[in-house]
């Protein structure tokens, strides 16, 4: 049993009260507190010097990631953010410029999406600097989407294009709030998460959490430039497929539509968002799992998406 | 400059909305989302291995005080908390157990005073484990005890007994959660503050909040028995009394009334917590900064009290 296994087994029985509307588990957590027609979205997720950035990374990237992980996740529930507090551990030799580095890529980020900034705390971190942020966030009531509610025929979309991110992208992705909102006002999303784990990883939680499985058009995978001039350097050591299926920290959204949807959403999509690749990549199926399908034939994915604890 | 004055410096200057009715700088933000008669409190926290507990710290403990920070955190504003959400840093070599027990105690307190742990990711620290929790909470509208209302001539007040809190109470101790919402119901409580930093310290942030002074009563402040007992063992190299000042971590309520609430308060408050010491510690002054005053007259305080980060 590996320590997030064990996690994953404590969240279904956490202490929950009448407030909670989705407790632990999808991208954020969705609260009732009374507020007229609105639920709010709540979420933390923290990046770890040496695991999520490295000690050469710019300061102010380290911020500007730390937030946009989780304003992606309010942006995979269809949410708008508002407020967010800020937890930033320290190495004693440090130097106090890095700090004022990491605010500034957190103010810049914050003001771009009106996300007020209402706690600072900074403490000691012996080894290694880390940055946890939680984000408070709204959404109308009952239009949160979930993870769960994808459909048997639905036709499964990504935006963007997937794979080679930790090359760079992985400090400068844009959060996709505004592309969720819109795609929220004008189509019935039924489920939708954000890829953090790679698409193999991500989509296998939106498919257990929906009780359904997926096929996959391999030529419709969108395969970012990154992923395929790694595949290139490395000499076809990994397929420039397998990085866009399991390289992670993509922070595209994956979501589910209802296939007659599938037309006008694309017809949509191109006016609305010209520059920003939006790929019907396959649908969902009544058989669990994955299954990947080119002119060959169907096979099993086993890949399970980048795990970034190693 | 250190990384703490440079924080100090940002935090005014942070993206707000027109959501933020208190920002970074108190003890939680408080922010008006058009919740009919109420304001919500949000705060983040984290401890670190090491710094705020160490290596051999009981896991339940290690939850336990992560989360007690941050409800000591809405305590200290008059508030109720609802929810809170979870980041575990942890090394590689963990036992998962260890993650297990610090599951146990945060879902322990959260279940005493109705939390609900509405998120929980977990990530790896390379070489030492923190815990960063951010809570949500409540307080009616306008209600909010802030750091900046104490008056000249308040008594201030101080719940429980201080210093020594790191030979062990600094794990277990109780957030005064109940307290808090008593005294508040009852009596216009001024200003309030947790007290984390130690009294010398945290005083000081009540005072500079507020623009005013204080002159505390060398004779009243409640020394704990732990920093009387370290000071025996130490031989006077720390005295009792300067432990109770500096030590920190005492996670007690520093809060300021006006003088003539300060008897009928000593007196219902023996009534409602009678195993709960309560003392007048010293009285809001014009004059800036801390005066100690015992028999052979008031001296300035110098003492900065206990800072974590060194």
């Amino acid at each position: 049993v590996t320590e997030f296994e064990l996690i994953a087994r404590i969240l279904p029985s956490l202490p929950t009260n009448e407030s909670v509307v989705v407790g632990a588990g999808d991208d954020c957590a969705v609260l009732n507190l009374g507020l007229p027609g609105r639920h709010l979205l709540f979420k933390t997720d923290a990046v770890v010097e040496g695991v999520h950035f490295l000690p050469d990374a710019l300061a102010e990237r380290v911020g500007h990631k730390a937030l946009a992980r989780c304003l992606s996740d309010i942006a995979a529930m269809g949410g708008t953010a508002g407020s967010a507090v800020v937890s930033l551990g320290l190495p004693a030799d440090r130097d106090p410029a890095w700090a004022e580095g990491v605010y500034q890529g957190l103010r810049r980020l914050a003001l771009k999406y009106q996300v007020a900034i209402v706690g600072g705390e900074t403490t000691a971190c012996p080894h290694n600097a880390f940055l946890s942020v939680a984000v408070l966030g709204q959404v109308e009531a009952g239009k949160a989407v979930l993870r769960s509610g994808a459909k048997v025929g639905d036709a499964i979309f990504v935006t963007g294009e997937l794979g080679g991110s930790r090359a760079g992208r992985h400090l400068t992705f844009e959060p996709r709030l505004e592309e969720a909102r819109w795609l929220c006002r004008r189509f019935d999303v039924h489920a939708m998460i954000d890829l953090s784990d790679g698409l193999a990883g991500d989509l296998r939680h939106l498919l257990q959490a929906s009780h359904v499985g997926a096929e996959l058009l391999t030529e419709a995978i969108p395969v970012s430039p990154a992923a395929k001039s790694a595949a290139r350097r490395a000499h076809g050591a990994t397929a420039a497929l397998t990085a866009a299926l399991t390289d992670g920290e993509d922070f595209e959204l994956l979501f589910t539509v209802a296939p007659a949807d599938a037309v006008p959403l694309l017809d949509q999509w191109k006016t609305a968002f010209p520059e920003l690749r939006l790929g019907c990549v396959g649908k969902i199926t009544s058989e669990p799992g994955v299954r990947l399908r080119d002119r060959k034939g169907a096979r099993p994915l086993t890949a399970h998406g980048y795990v970034h604890f190693q």
